[in-house]
């Protein structure tokens, strides 16, 4: 027996293999997922782990590493949150989502230090050693909303896609203020005297981390996109690509102290569009499939390990402290979401309503970044007390407000998500008043949103496309693309139900002449629609759609980790739909 | 610049991207890889970067350490390598494999051994200090050919079925023979006196190890059938179980010291028709594309390791040792192979002719296993020795044998591997001929192979698939799966066109009506085939055949690891067939 040899694989595979073995098992059980978030169950696995390994050895279970966290599990999470971003939505809410994100965290990050300082003057305490810049350390750490837990607990409960954005958007794009403030104050820790050009410097580096990491995304995704250009002959490392640049990007941005999450995420969107257009559709499956896969592992063994690092010796038991954190991290955070919303709601039409501001405030999870920050911390006596307050703050937020939210969001009956895809009809409207309003702004010399989308797409079509396409001759609507996904499931179904037709069948001649008109932009208003058309015009509009119809991709992400797109539809439904239309031909 | 922390992941990051980029420039020029294999050209990148490396730093570049090649390259090309294994023509020759693996494999260690040891006693060429133990230590690490590079030339000559399985499975499975000779030796090199106990024992670790490689890796491949049958709520993760599985078994295999590249194939082929199975389309095509890409990634970084490596300073020249190595390398190859075919001839009906001989002996390839197992030698005054005469042997094969095989079989016109998919007639007669062949060894009494694989199989559909079967109710006839293949292939290219009928179309009569026959295994012979068959009739079969057309699985394994079995046929041809089928309707 040579265990030695193999250890470290071998335990990496078995922690592997645990996480994805309890996921199958608590899937077994209908009931449990659906009353009990995911995250929940796993902590809890990892609590009995810790237990059985410290009741084993007698000592701590191993801490989850800040490096094999920061490094290999949080990238693919981030990365599969980056590729599969619904783009409207977010950008839409750009603004909103960046004052959340940017003032709230240092509204947060203050308000929370200031107020355990003032509590740790109380005598009766015996804290009067955390001084005010410890304090405001351990207020950047805990007061970032963590993107993990976030989208364990909200891709559960459906809330409409605004208010899903909002809350995740912000838990992502606060990473660069959590990095500024977290190693300024650490930095401050150790320094002798603060002067003030350094508090100066730490606001300059706000711009520098976020915009830097956008830079270092978008610079890599670009490459990516441009490398895939040249694939056509080695197909089977197309996936790789996307991978490999994600993930440098990331690394490249922690290098140079950027934010990484920024910077994996900016990559991820900027490359999509692209690379999804050059690779085939096989290595487009295997893209989102295998993201999808490891993001699901990550984020398990992320759970299953903070909740075996919880059980041990590592923890400080001040009461006192630890209540009023939990306290003040659901005050501040009601609080700065109430005023910023307030601001927000004064330049909107389409207001944030106080359900939403709720749910908003409440969905402020705290998750695995806070406590590999706290490990991370510089060895000072209160160490310990911090990593406590951290850890009930966690289990506070993923256990208590993970589970009341559901039910919540039902009491208050809020906005959810709309089931269904947007009909075709629905698309063109959009599309339509997109242009329309691009025009308007033009006109009214109002240079809003739609006018910057205008002149991006426009730059986009003009220069990118040329760059980073492989075969780019012209812009294909997604309503043929669409058109082309429905047509094929058609054809898929009529094969499986056997009502395939082998000699020629009449094409829907409607949809023909409704696709060529809406993707050639004239609109067919005398065409006669008869039973035997010209055979001329259906020369021609095959001819449209057999070149339009011809490259298949997909439209419209899906936002749920653990289905695929494919997938949401269960085999009895679409077993039903067949025979029924197999009765009623 | 915090580059201490990244550098890790960052460094691996940057050589996959490497080696990714280096074969992406390969396929630029379309006439570069079909003169020279892609393993030299790999080699001569790894070689240049060698050189760059000791050019800037001075000292010998890092050398490939043997752990990660055991433990992380070698795994995905052997799991790539079993998973897509044609099983028909590997159970088929199994006998003849083993003979050249097993006997084989033994008569050139001992062959080189003792003639190197014979060159050793030539005063002049100052050897006499190599004992017969080393020499026979080095043949037990040069003899056996290597899968990596037998794949990478074989791939890319597309000689016939037979004679590719017979080199690649032999390649595959001496793995068993060399782990026992190779530790064997090793072991009594360091032993004072050798009993003939010992030796004994070594004979008798044949068995162990190899057997012991299979039963490991069924046991995990059955495992690994048997857990893919709950993961119906939970598609995401179902290609994990697949990748975790088979890495168990082979690090499983290892930690005791088995042969780890047996088990993982045993694994891979155990697995293989249950998971597909089990999985659904979405993950297989994941696990099939990943597991691609994965080992074409591996392989490449284990041929630019292999030229990196060879720059520097770990060498001892000693011609005579060195080109008499690469001679008997090559005399006691071609003369085991024509004493076994000799014997295999005698037989077996369809005769391996003497050109196939030949291409067997010369397609002998050394690789990247001699290469880690000479560095893995314990440290003695000659090492040094070994190392030049292992690395000229490995540039010789691959460089020389690898890219004048592909002329040679031009030259000697060895019969070629069939370009098309055997047709459903085929497989009929195929199939029948299996059952009648099985009859008549049942009633002759004579168990040949047809005999244990009708029960094999028997033993299969009665037990294995319904505790490894999800949905199991009746086998699926391989017909049915493939005229289901066919008819959605068909509807897509239908609805690619745009003709697809969206009113009830005939159902080709004539198919419904043959499939029913084969697959209930009863002749309609009256049933007349007119344009208008009986409703009730029709009805009857499109129910059979719907139940049966429900899941689709693709049959036909594709055996090249740089295309995809949907890529080989060019886009353009696809068009054009679209275009002329249009035109006809």
């Amino acid at each position: 027996l040579d265990y030695q040899h193999v250890q470290v694989p071998f335990e990496i595979t078995l922690w592997i293999m645990l996480a994805s073995l309890a996921k199958i098992g608590f899937h077994l059980y209908n009931k449990l997922p659906s009353v009990v978030p995911e995250s929940c169950l796993l902590i809890f696995v990892g609590l009995i782990m810790g237990g059985i390994i410290y009741g084993l050895n007698d000592r701590s279970p191993p801490v989850m590493d800040s490096d094999i966290f920061f490094l290999y599990l949080l990238p693919p999470i981030v990365l599969d949150a980056g590729y599969f971003m619904p783009s409207r939505p977010f950008f839409e809410n750009i603004g909103t989502i960046l004052l959340y994100a940017v003032v709230g965290t240092i509204w947060n990050v203050f308000g929370i230090g200031f107020s355990l300082y003032g509590i740790c003057q109380v005598k009766a305490f015996r804290l009067q050693d955390v001084s005010l810049l410890h304090n405001l350390l351990f207020g950047s750490l805990i007061a970032a909303v963590d993107p993990v837990a976030v989208l364990a607990v909200f891709e559960e409960i459906h809330v409409n896609e605004k208010l899903h954005i909002l809350v995740f958007g912000e838990s992502l794009l606060n990473d660069a203020v959590t990095v500024v403030l977290y190693k300024l104050f650490r930095s401050f820790c150790e320094m002798p005297t603060i002067k003030s050009v350094d508090v100066f410097a730490g606001v300059g580096k706000f711009f520098v981390v976020g915009l830097g990491g956008v830079l270092v995304g978008l610079s890599f995704g670009f490459t990516a996109a441009f490398t895939t250009r040249f694939t056509k002959d080695i197909r089977v490392i197309e996936p790789l690509f996307v991978f490999l640049y994600s993930y440098l990007s990331y690394l490249t941005a922690e290098m140079f102290h950027l934010s990484g999450i920024v910077a994996i995420i900016s990559c991820a969107m900027g490359m999509k569009r692209y690379v999804e257009a050059n690779i085939s559709l096989k290595s487009h499956t295997t893209v989102k499939y295998f993201m999808k896969m490891w993001s699901s592992v990550s984020d398990t063994l992320i759970f299953i390990f903070l909740g075996v690092s919880t059980i041990g010796e590592n923890h400080e038991w001040n009461w006192p402290y630890i209540c009023f954190t939990v306290i003040f991290c659901l005050i501040w955070r009601a609080l700065g979401v109430l005023v910023l919303t307030f601001f927000v709601n004064r330049f909107h039409v389409n207001t944030i309503t106080s359900k939403d501001q709720f749910i908003i405030a409440y969905g402020g999870l705290r998750g695995a970044i806070c406590f590999s920050l706290v490990f991370l911390l510089p060895d000072f006596h209160r160490k310990k007390l911090f990593i406590a307050a951290t850890t009930v703050v966690i289990l506070f937020t993923v256990f208590v407000q993970g589970m009341t939210i559901r039910p919540l969001v039902d009491l208050l009956a809020v906005k959810r998500k709309r089931e269904s895809a947007p009909t075709v009809g629905e698309q063109i409207h959009i599309r339509f008043l997109d242009h329309l309003l691009a025009g308007i702004e033009d006109i009214s010399g109002h240079w809003g949103q739609y006018y910057w989308k205008d002149k991006l797409e426009y730059f986009n079509s003009k220069y990118l496309q040329k760059i980073l396409l492989r075969e780019y001759d012209q812009p294909k609507s997604s309503i043929v693309l669409l058109y082309e996904k429905l047509e094929r499931k058609h054809a898929i179904e009529l094969a499986q139900a056997g009502q395939l037709g082998h000699g020629p069948a009449q094409p829907s001649f409607l949809c023909s002449a409704f696709l060529c008109s809406s993707s050639d932009r004239t609109v067919i208003t005398d065409q006669k629609l008869e039973d035997t058309p010209n055979p001329d015009v259906l020369d021609n509009m095959q001819e449209i759609l057999a070149r339009n119809l011809y490259r298949i991709r997909r439209t419209g992400p899906a936002y749920n980790r653990h289905t695929l797109p494919g997938d949401s539809e269960p085999a009895e439904h679409a077993k039903e739909i067949l025979i029924l239309r197999h009765k009623s031909l």
